[in-house]
Order: structure tokens, then sequence, then C-alpha cells
């Protein structure tokens, strides 16, 4: 039987550092070694993490990238490794080194450079030309990168129709709700529609915005999928591809033996890998890891934590610090951050106020008691009047207004980075999406920190993952008052949001069709926020991207995040009514 | 005499003010017909200003903007209009209207686009295939957009072999130091090799990071110049091309005539504006305008003036508020803000604490009596004071450190936010490139506020820059103390830069090396700083980049500033030593 064991490594690296990515790739060949993989293959830009940025620019970065390739090409014996780097000749290029005994037998260029969204390839890459088929001994097989399989007419279907029996897509795709399954069905239609094995391999875990979710994929030239690996954790699947059954199922065909008339033969490259390669495995295993999809909010939950794992570990922090108010937003950070580092990692901090209730003060420890988190309560009071007092000269009889608001708010985010600088804590902030869209957010007060963990999440969503927090745990972490009472920012007496917003449930939607969907203002006017209502919003989402523009990095969970994602000018005349 | 009369329109348009925009243009469109032009031209993308960035990505952008294109065609009669806009098939292009007689003729779509440094016009664009050659009565002219005329064989080079007898190319290009003499040799290079008349039309203004320069240019078919457009300021130039001179020196060109011979037909459209067209002029004027050239020192600062003036006054800002510490960088920040924006407009914020100096307090008196702004007094000693005493319990005994260094800086943040909450005023941050670059700012604290006039001048440029514009001055606007004493940032007793970073003389060159040239590690120790220094250094900037991504915008003026034209990751372990 015609049968090759494949391992995808998906690993979790670590943008620029060259070192422990290579040690990293290097003992996952060993292991996949051990366990009689003919092939292994490794993210997209594996050797310098995705996505490197401007560090491409430096010639040195380039260099170490490739002198470390070289060292993990002599740990390469018996077994074909597939990596992603960068590739230098005249121009850099985003690389996959296909490589056996010791050698880099061929290098793939990436043929489509994705420059939307959160994508600058094109700032940094040149485009690949003609794709390579692989012959490793009786077997052919394509290697190709990201983007290439998500063009129907693309690199993918040249290798399959050139004969390629499987592909091999290494992906650094980072995540946002819905993908999954939009990945799932795209790469499902790839495989049927050439009749061939589609292996894709994707990288894991959190880079500043962006959390890729693992999640590989092995489907038979029917489209059935065989295998899928871990969500949002390193894994490496193993799967014994039948080539006999690609072979069989082509013979019965007949769309794609006319369909392969029509190839170039100038369209594609043969590299020998390998003329006296033997497969190592004669009696195929068919069990296959298959982890299951996640439901839609445990997937953002675990993305969320994803993220903030390994923002905090990789920037080097070992505890992080958050303003606790009592509010669902501080509490769900809490919680995500607990369930992230642990709770001997996440501190609190209570700062009230003159403003601040009896139900807050309450809300705010039961929650720290639930996490089993240390919280400090730091009244905020004596030096909210040594500000108005040094002030009085300058703010004269003037009535108090959103200046007052805000001394609050930046003395709070004075204390929090009191407490950060004095004992090496991070701050993480804890605005919502809905409050960066409209800016009901104070800059250096409520903003100041190092990482938002929940900028891209909506506020109507923020409840409905505390409450399935709450629910996976079977007990209650968060408390059930702050599920169901009004949200303040408790900066005057008897404030509330709507005060000065829609309620959540009407202005969500809105903030989804204008800014993650671009919809014209006739199209976003909507039942409960008319014309003038539905102006005032907008007119706050783009007056806010000066804050925006100062906030902290958050994680992308949506289709469009604020940051890399949306870039807008803050100076801006257009008003779309 | 075959003569024609051009007008190049280097107008300050606003980004997203369609309808401020397209005022203007036709404005100018009425004054160049009434100046006997045959034809005008706008600058790149005049009708929605550069650049749009994300709002390109709404639909109702895009239409807006054609509708104002129409509009403008409506105002065109008897000359010839060439307008800058955003065309749309089943794609958006960068384009140009060839307008005439109230009709849209033909429209150019930019053929190389931009996607390096501060551009990103691959996220947004359709690339343009086959330039145009249009003719109007007995003359013949191509059209090309900025980047398309950087490519020695790109368009320009076919226009001109096909027998346009001059080109007029439309830009967007920001300004930074060397940029204009770089630009002009260029140009002057592409009129000679190729025997043609060059118009070229630059955009001026500020708009949030970048400065347009203006200064348009034209040069006949020998690369001499003929005429040079205002620098930084609105301007219309107007000039009477010879175009039996281009006949003549064509004639008298064996290398032209052999080359014209390779180009293939299929590489240009002609395209005939109208073949009635009598040119206006039968004599023509040969005296032309030709700004001078700005000497570095003043042109930078310029840059500064402008770029400041259009970031408050289009973002609606009446008024700016600077925190003034006597220091040399404040002191600069208010000299530069007063001269875009006038005394009245400039409020300066006198804060000290116990560790500030009598100098500190005269110098900080002076400079605002020099410029004749007013300035506040409020100390922060009982605030500061107020936040010992309720950190106490959680700071308990440990000793003083950066923390409470930053709880001062973060004070003034709060005070100088309160005034602009409280009276509408923008706050001016006053860090500049070299303390951006390693770090040495209080996130919050002296980086609060919304726009950073000289965060992109080192700090030797700084001092050039302030000693510049007393001697234009002809007397002390800057104290001349304040360009003697050592800097000092006064957040603990005795405090110097030095303290911390190595001398500025010393510091700036490896900045340079590191943040501007990527350079390697083994190129930048230098003299005065050897490997350990260095590797403290790199590692400061490498480490401050979580900082940076918080900064407000500022004004580029360097090869490569810091915002959009460098692009780190902040999770980075990248060590290039």
């Amino acid at each position: 039987m015609k049968s090759i064991r494949i391992a995808l490594a998906q690993i979790n690296t670590t943008v620029g550092d060259i070192e422990g990515n290579t040690g990293k790739i290097i003992s996952y060949i060993k292991e996949a070694q051990d366990k009689g993989a003919d092939i292994v293959a490794f993210p997209e830009l594996a050797v310098t993490g995705y996505p490197p940025e401007d560090l491409l620019l430096k010639p040195q970065f380039i260099n170490d990238n490739i002198k470390a390739l070289k060292r993990i090409a002599r740990h390469v014996d018996d077994i074909v490794s597939i990596v992603g780097f960068v590739d230098k000749d005249s121009d850099i290029y985003n690389a996959a080194a296909i490589i056996h005994q010791g050698e880099v037998k061929d290098v793939y260029h990436k043929i489509f450079l994705p420059n939307y969204g959160v994508f600058d390839e094109m700032r940094y890459f040149q485009e690949g030309d003609i794709p390579g088929l692989y012959r490793l001994g009786d077997i052919v097989f394509g290697v190709n990168i990201c983007e290439d399989i998500w063009y129907p007419d693309g690199p993918s279907r040249v290798q399959a129709l050139a004969g390629a029996e499987f592909l091999i897509n290494i992906n650094a795709s980072p995540y946002h709700i819905g993908k999954p399954l939009f990945r799932e069905r795209m790469l499902s239609t790839r495989a049927s529609d050439s009749t061939v094995i589609v292996a894709y391999l994707n990288t894991v875990g959190g880079q500043d915005e962006l959390v890729f979710d693992g999640q590989s994929l092995v489907f038979n030239e029917r489209g059935d999928l065989l295998s899928r690996g871990r969500a949002f954790e390193e894994d490496m699947i193993i799967v014994d591809l039948n080539l006999d059954a690609v072979f069989m199922t082509r013979l019965h065909d007949p769309r794609r033996r006319r369909e392969a008339l029509y190839l170039e033969e100038s369209a594609i490259r043969f590299v020998e890998i390998s003329s006296e390669y033997h497969r190592k495995v004669s009696k195929p295993s068919f069990k296959y890891t298959l982890s299951h999809h996640l439901d839609e909010l445990e997937e953002i939950y675990t993305a969320l934590v994803t993220g903030t794992r390994d923002y905090v570990r990789k920037n080097g922090f070992k505890k992080v610090l958050i303003g606790l108010s009592g509010g669902i937003d501080s509490s769900l950070v809490a919680t995500i951050a607990t369930d992230a580092l642990g709770s001997d990692s996440v501190k609190g901090m209570f700062m009230p106020s003159a403003y601040t209730s009896k139900e807050s003060y309450e809300d705010a420890l039961e929650l720290a008691k639930n996490l089993n988190i240390e919280i400090f309560e730091i009244p905020i009071n004596d030096i909210f009047e040594s500000y108005l007092k040094t002030l009085k000269p300058v703010f004269k009889d003037l009535s108090p207004d959103v200046a007052e608001e805000n001394i609050q708010a930046r003395i709070r985010g004075n204390l929090l980075m009191a407490l950060s600088n004095k004992y090496g804590w991070l701050v993480l902030t804890t605005g919502n999406k809905s409050e960066m869209s409209v800016g009901y957010a104070t800059l250096y007060g409520d903003m100041a920190g190092g990482f938002a963990i929940i900028k891209d999440v909506p506020k109507t969503m923020v409840y409905k993952l505390a409450q399935w927090r709450n629910n996976k745990e079977g007990r209650l972490l968060i408390p059930e008052r702050v599920l169901w009472k009004e949200p303040s920012a408790e900066l005057k007496p008897d404030q509330k949001d709507t005060d000065t917003l829609p309620p959540y449930e009407v202005l969500d939607p809105i903030l989804k069709a204008y800014i993650e969907e671009d919809r014209s203002f006739d199209e976003i006017i909507t039942h409960g926020c008319e014309i003038e209502c539905t102006q005032r919003v907008i007119n706050m989402i783009d007056k806010s991207e000066y804050k925006r523009r100062q906030a902290p990095p958050g994680i992308k969970i949506t289709e469009r995040a604020f940051g890399r994602d949306r870039r807008f000018p803050i100076t801006n005349k257009y008003r779309s009514y």
C-alpha cells in the first residue's frame, strides 16, 4: 500500500527569538523522526516568528535567520523537514525550505502576499514565481504558504494538476470569530476540487494584537476531514496519507483529467529530493487526532486567555495588575487573566472615590475572593481634593465638567502605574470595544496600561463571556449582581453609561456596521437609533481616533479590530451624513 | 512660436474634507482660467486629501469623491484640468482625471503604487496598466502620478518616447530632510534623459505625521529648472512652455531617436482631448516664479511650524497648552507653536516640584515673556505628597525609585490634561527623538498630549534649531542659559540626562545608525560608546517600543520617523548583539 506519514508541528514561536524558535524546531524534528514520520512541517516564518514587521528591514536579522536555517538543516537526516523562514538573494522572500539529509533541497517562495487587514507583506517581500513539485522516492507532493491556497487558481491548483498527491500548506493565520469554520470549508473544497490531500499547518499562540489558533487540518482527496490539531495550544498531528486512494479517486474523476491538459509545462518546477527514499511506514495507522471544535464563546474566551498569557510571558512579565471597579469589564479581565496566569500572578486594585457605590465595593471584593487573587484598596479622595485645591486658581469658578471626571480616572491611572513601576507588574486595562469605539474612556486614565485584553470585545459580548465562564465553572466567579446591574463609570453622582450612549444592545450593531463592515450612513440607521442618534454615534467614533491612537494594543477577535487592522487618519473631516 | 501656458496649483487640502477640497479646486480653476492658462493641474488625490488611509475602504466615501469630481467637471470650460481623485470600476485606483469642456476626457491610473515607509497604497489600490498620451490641438503631453516618475523606465519614459512634449506629474510627496534636493536632481535627470519638459506638482501642508513641502517644479527638456513654487505654502506657479525648443533639442539628440524605435505600440494609449483647441498665448511670458531653496535648518523649522499649524487648525483647535520646564525641548516647542499660531493661541504651564531649580523657573518665565505668551504656575508638591501618603501602605518602606519619579511626571500630565479638558486647548508634548528612541520619557506623564511636534527631532538638532531661531530673530527668544545648561528631567535631586544616557553628541549618531539606517551591531559601535554602552543603548531602544506605541503622533522630518514609518513588534526577543 502506498502510504506516507506526515507530521505537522503546530508550534508557538516568538517574534525575533531566532535562537529559541530554532531550538524548538530542532527538538520537534527529532520527535517526528522518533515517531516514524517521513515528512515534518513547521509554520510560516517559524524561524523568525510571525509577523516580524520591520525587523525584516534589518540585514543582520535576515542573516541571523539564514544561519539558523543552516543549523536546523544539520539536524535533519532521514526525514524531510519543511521550515518557514526568510530567504534572500538580491531581495527577500517569505519562504519554505525543503530540507533532507542535511541539505536544503529547494526553497519555495510565497507567491500571493497578503497586504490588507493586519497584513503588510508587500512592504517587505518579493513575490515568488513558479511553484515547485517535489519527488521523494515514488511520491510527489507540493508545498506552498498560507495565502497561496486561498486562490482557487493559485499554486495549489497547479501543483495538484501537475501530479502532487498531497499538498503541505504552512500558515500563520490569525484568529478571528468565524475564521476556523470558514477556513475548513475552503480547504475541504480545495482538496475535492483538485482531488488532492491537503495538509494545512497553522502556527499557534499570541503575538501582540494577534492570536493564532492552531487547529491544523488534514483533508483527504474527497474533502473529508481526517485530523484537526488542538485549538490555541502547541500540538503535533501525525497522519498516514493513503496515496493509493488519491490515485484511485483521480482515475474516476473525468473533470481532473481534462483540466490537466491545460497546464503549461513552464508553470511548475520539478525537484528531486531523493530518488532512493524508502517510505518508513509499511503498515499505516489510520487513527488520528481529531481535536474538537470549540463553541463560539469558548473559542473567543480561549483566544483571549492565550493572547493574554503570551503577551505577558513573552514580554518577560511575571505578574499583572488590574484596576477592579466592581463592574463587568474589569471582572471579566481579571477572570481571563487568572485563567491565563494563575491566581498568584494577578493583583487587583480597588480605588474608590466619593462616587463609588457600596455595591461596587462589595462586588470587587467578592470577585477577588472568588478568583483567589490579592486585592489592594487605595482611596483616591485625598489626592482628588489636592488636585482640586491646586487647580482652583486656574479653574476659577467654572462648574465641574468632564475635566473633574477625567482627573479622577487619571489619578487611578497614575496609581496603577506607580505600583507597576514599583513592583514590575504589567497593568492590564479593562476597556471593551464599545467604549473604545465611541471614546467612552479616559486617555491616561482607565486607558493607562500595557495591554488591553478585551478592547476588541463588544460590551454585549462581554456579558455573554462572563456568563459563559460562570456556567463553565459551575459556580459564580463573577458575582451575579455584576451581570445585571446598570453599567456606570462612577465619575459623578448617579452617572450611567446610558446618559451618554444608547443602550449597548442598540449601540453594538451600529458599531459593527460602521467599523467592521464600512456600511453607509443610510444602512446604519436602525430601530432604536434614528438619524440624530446615529449621527451622534458616528461622530463619537470619528472624533475619538486620537484616543485609540494612544491606546495600548489588545487582542484581535473580530474581523476588524482597532490597531494595525484599521488605519484611520486623526485629521479627518469626512462626515458620512 | 509653439507655446502653452500651464498652471500648477499647489494647494493645501484636508483629508476627508471632500466639500472643502472641491471648493478650493474650483476656485483655483477659475483663477488659472483668468490668468490665461491652457492647462491647470492639482495634486494627487486632491479631492480626498492625502493619505485617506482606511477611509478608502468605505464605498460611500469613494462615491462622494466621484460626485465631487463630476461637480468639478461642470466648472471646467475652456481649460484642461488635471485633478487627482479616487477612480472606481470594479476596483479603485489612485487616479488623475483629465477634464475639458465639462467632460472627463480620460482617467489616468497610477501604475507604481508605493508600499514602503509611510506608504500603504497596495493596501487600497489596483495598479494602472497602459499610460495615456493626450492630444490637445497641435500639442501632445503625458500625465502621471508621483511614484510613476521615480522609475527610470516607467510611464514618464514611455510617454516621452511616444511623443509627449511635456509631462505633468502630480504628487503628494511627504517631506523629509534632504528630499527636496534629491527630488530636484532626479527630476532634472528625467527631463534631460528623455528630452521632455517635466512639470512636477506637489501638494502642501500637514496631515497627521506628514508634512508636504510643495516646492513644485518645472524643468525644461535639457533639465534646467524654470520655476519652483513656494516651500510649505499654497501657491500656483504658471509657466509658458516653449515647445519649439523641445522639438529642436530632440532633432539634435541621436540617442532619443534610436530609443524610440524600441517602443511598442501597445505600450501607450492615444487620447484626443480636443482637435480644435487653440492655444491661448501667442506671446509667451518667460518670467517665472523661482522661490528660493530654504537652508536646512530653516527648512526643518518651517516643516515643524507647518505641521503644527495644520494639525491644530484642521482638527478644530484654537489654542494649545505646553508644559514649560525651562529646558530646551519645551522652549523650542513653545517657540514653534508661537510661530505657527501666534502668541495669543499658546499657553504655557510651569509646574515646579521640590527638585525644580531656580534657573528653570527663571528660564521658563523669561521664555514666556520673550514669546509674549501667557504662563500659569501650578506647583505639584501638595499633590505629590498626597500620592506618597496614599501609597505608603502599598509602597511600604521600599526606597524611592523610578516609581516616585514617574508619579511626578504623571501629575504634570494630569494637570495639563485637566486644563485641556476644561478649556478645550490641545496639549503639545515636548519630547524629542533621542528621548523617544531610548524611552527616556514617562508614559502618561511628559508623553501625555495630542501632538508631539519635535518627536522626530534628535536632541542635537533641537539645539541647532533653537540657535537658528534666535539668530533669525536677531535677539534671544529662547534664553541663552537654556542653550548651554546641562539637560535634566529634575525628577530627583541633582539628576542629569547623562546619569542614564551617553552624551547626546555620542547618542544621536548611534540612534540614526540603528533606527534610520538599520545598521548591524558591529557597524554601530563607535568611539565614545563601546560594546557595553552600545548594547545598553540598543536594549533601551528595543525595550521602549511599548511606550512609542502609545505616544501621540508627531511630525516626520527624518528619513525614518517613529509611527507609520517604522512598524516594530512590541513582543520581540531579537537581540542584535
